[in-house]
């Protein structure tokens, strides 16, 4: 359907909104008359928190968590057993993990998976820092939490070898996650069982 | 799933987000952290764009249809039929119509229906005006084109009753099956109704 906007204002708005993943025009212009219904005040908050966050948000120097602070409140908190790093895709899979009350050790989030489909390699990734972290000593274990695919077993396999010559432990959180699925989607019970009977990684699964 | 945000500025933009209809948390979570992967200046075109658009939207004072100007370009256009127009409830409804290319005449965008169940009365909408607009003179007829539904129905009926004193001719979009639609598979209303309103057949439809 070739659409006549009646305004330039609203069709920039709609052309914003459905460059967003998942959003087409249809449901960008739903979305755009819902905030045109909203006070002014609102619209603002929503606009400005976006903008703020863009330009505002750090990521944590020791795990790349995204953070307020410049070493986040995980990493921060003296509770939290240092020894052991749990080695993540993305910020949503930190929250996933942590939302099984399951893991009290720290995170290190890759920003990805090694992809030669993609265009990632490991120099995209945060995994020279993850290298110095361990051998700057401390971690006494290294668990492996990337997704159950090609990409996540390719990354876990790299860093591994990148860590042979460390006394650091590796293990990879358990298979019950079926193969193929997103981390982010998995039940809890599932992930926090997957972390509890984690098994030692020796470059095979 | 009880999320620990990592960032106060994160959790403040998901939230925004997942205010919006039909988004919930984890969909606010993904479109938030695709716009973290955006360049700061896609990010602020994208926030402001809707922040601009709340401020500086207008409403032709004609048709009520959004506008960039005091009266819309449908309204200002002097090749438009402005003895006809169409009621419709809002500006996604002209847009459907405008793209059938079907019509030339102008519109009235009501704002709404009549919803008892909703609160919305007829005070709520844009019909004072329209009875105004037709007793101004010039509107030969008025098509009611509101969904087929209990409200748009009593709409069309409030709205024919505030019009009764006039000459102004009434009409309303032919409702029947749809084409392409499988007979077997029409709604009993519809498909008793366009039997009631059968069209005579000159070989074409």
């Amino acid at each position: 359907m070739n659409q006549q906007y009646p305004s330039v204002l609203l069709e920039k708005a709609v052309s914003e909104f459905s460059r967003l993943p998942g959003i087409g025009r249809k449901t960008a212009m739903r979305l755009v008359l819902h905030l045109l219904r909203q006070e002014p005040s609102a619209v603002d908050s929503f606009g400005n928190s976006i903008i703020q966050l863009r330009h505002e948000v750090k990521y944590c120097r020791v795990c790349h968590n995204i953070s307020d602070t410049e070493v986040c409140q995980l990493c921060a908190n003296p509770r939290r057993d240092a020894s052991t790093v749990c080695v993540v895709e993305n910020i949503r899979d930190v929250m996933a993990i942590e939302a099984t009350g399951q893991y009290r050790g720290l995170y290190h989030v890759l920003g990805g998976v090694i992809s030669p489909m993609d265009g990632t390699g490991p120099g995209d990734l945060q995994i020279d820092s993850l290298v110095e972290r361990v051998k700057e000593g401390g971690v006494q274990e290294v668990i492996f939490a990337l997704s159950p695919t090609m990409e996540g077993d390719t990354t876990n396999f790299y860093i591994s070898r990148k860590l042979a010559d460390t006394t650091v432990k590796l293990s990879v959180i358990a298979r019950g996650i079926s193969i193929g699925d997103e981390l982010e989607y998995t039940d809890e019970v599932t992930l926090g069982r997957s972390i509890i009977n984690r098994i030692a990684f020796n470059g095979n699964v």
